[in-house]
């Protein structure tokens, strides 16, 4: 058995594999694969509208949300997002976790004016700033509520009068949160929702159209929303592979269910992080991420050996980012406690060996 | 046997679909599926430069040309085009050859000025205009070179010293062309390509950089040629299985044996729609689409008996679309003279039937 550490893509659950492999044969006894249908087709019109509503249920999405599938991944609402909530001549606010906040708030200032209310960039980003004020008269406010490169996660929804919009691309669907708190929220799929190729946002209707832009109508919230994700042909498998990755976690008990486990996971982790002297958490304690768990070794020599174990166990992906070194554990929700405890096994392993 | 004749998503080669039915359970002896590995794993690296390498090969494609693999569709590169290739001030002209052709259009003209050289609007579209007269000042001439609604293909490059970009959504790798009477071609991938939420886009670099705009970097060529399409997660399963469709169409023979195949099965199907008393093809004969063929009944009651039949027959997506009614019977690449003969059998079984 792989045990697959990889920060996105990533792994989902077997179930999921199983069944998308074979749809891509023969989807749904229609006798065509997955892959030829139609988007019109009655068969895949019931795909959306059932991806839709397990999103709308699993994180308890009010109505007056619209939720989207889109392509371009959380790179083009980079973009995207500006466009549709940055008013000509108006001011929006970013929060700087880390490299993918950094490009987010780079990509609005092409588009408009933006604050930088407060960066942890003096600590290589290895901490939540907190205790910043956002500016009253922002159009928005943007953060990034998981920094997988940096292992860092905010768990507290900032105070702001000012709507929120968040890139929740690597802890969506990873725990409980109430929707009621953001305005607009993007996600890459291929962390805990489905393949690479992807993109979902939830965002509250009446935020929209309020910029006075021309956006061309495929960077435009609106067409997506009045066309039920069909302005275009849609990434159809990618939708159907995250209907099913939903249907899994449904059938797991939901979002609150996964939330416990994750905890567990993250906590076993960490606690060995804590406890083996061979390895050292990079990120502050407080802001620790449930899914992307960085640590290192006391000299390169230690960590190229540690991750030849790793290798050996099948502990897959655990080499860190080249901005942060040494490694990381990205635990997303199909990876099982078995993994966490063959991680930690490899750590003793070392343990033992080294003392 | 399912005779698939839709128009997009559509038919791919059952070997395809069998061996990406097998890579989402274990890709390449990993031990990881397809979905789960890494964009930046060497076995990921080693698929995009292969379908980089089969794009290159199979088109013929000259070294100053950029290959790339993005996302959104085709309608994303309705607004991307005139964003990389319309100067401030300048000026593009356009083709207007159906929905899709005046959708690029409409798209361009939210970016800068914009001249429509010809229209067969008069006729609902069921013709190619010619003879049309395109500025030497306009930065670009762009057509789509196949109309799959109205059936209607453009053969002949027109003559112009201006740059010409193209929509080949659904017409390429159907036929020979020679890259070089071209500057940028794009297409959505979910015709003769591979699954939808792909979009191929090769341009020549020297085109590229000279409009003076400010362009978000996800919507910005450049930056994606520099990343090899790797800017930011790419279309991973999409982009694996179109690496697999151009592996069989160069195990075929390549471009040139398809266009022979296509040519037939084309002239078989047009053979008997100019035959059979009972249909009537839509599109202007030197017009006709190899890809698409479009053909109607005298009365919608025939037209319903027949589709009542083509169902009992196993011919799925025959529909016309609602701006021309009828049929539409698309005959790209993976379908097989086996299915055209399949729906010639069905007509003259109609025909039969009611003489």
């Amino acid at each position: 058995m792989k045990h697959n550490f990889g920060a996105g893509p990533c792994i989902l659950p077997q179930e999921v594999f199983k069944e998308a492999s074979e749809a891509v044969l023969d989807f749904n006894n229609t006798g065509l694969s997955i892959l030829e249908i139609s988007h019109r087709s009655k068969e895949f019109e019931a795909v959306i509208v059932e991806a839709e509503r397990l999103v709308r249920e699993l994180l308890n999405v009010p109505l007056n949300y619209s939720i989207l599938f889109l392509q371009g991944g959380a790179s083009q609402q980079f973009a995207m997002l500006p466009m549709n909530l940055l008013p000509e001549g108006g001011k929006a606010a970013y929060l700087d976790t880390g490299v993918w906040a950094s490009k987010a708030a780079k990509e609005a200032k092409n588009i408009g004016s933006v604050e930088i209310v407060a960066s942890s960039s003096d600590k290589n980003y290895n901490y939540i700033p907190k205790g910043y004020a956002i500016p009253s008269d922002a159009a928005y406010f943007h953060y990034t509520s998981n920094n997988t490169i940096y292992g860092t996660e905010v768990f507290e929804v900032p105070a702001t009068t000012v709507p929120i919009a968040v890139d929740m691309s690597s802890d969506i669907f990873s725990r409980d949160i109430d929707i009621r708190d953001f305005d607009l929220i993007y996600a890459g799929a291929q962390k805990n929702m489905g393949p690479a190729g992807l993109t979902l946002v939830i965002v509250k209707d009446e935020i929209l159209g309020k910029t006075g832009r021309t956006i061309p109508t495929i960077f435009d919230y609106q067409p997506h929303i009045k066309a039920g994700s069909m302005y275009n042909t849609p990434a159809v498998f990618s939708i159907y592979v995250a209907m099913l990755n939903l249907r899994w976690l449904k059938a797991k008990g939901g979002v609150a269910v996964i939330e416990q486990e994750n905890i567990i996971k993250a906590r076993t982790l960490y606690d060995e992080i804590d406890r083996n002297p061979f390895f050292k958490g990079t990120a502050e304690v407080e802001d620790r991420s449930r899914m992307n768990v960085t640590f290192v070794m006391d000299s390169p020599e230690l960590e190229a050996e540690f991750l030849a174990l790793a290798k050996e166990r099948d502990l897959i992906g655990i080499k860190g980012h080249r901005s942060v070194g040494g490694f990381r554990a990205s635990i997303y929700n199909a990876l099982s406690i078995t993994s966490i405890n063959a991680l930690v096994d490899a750590m003793r392993e070392f343990e033992d060996k080294h003392k």
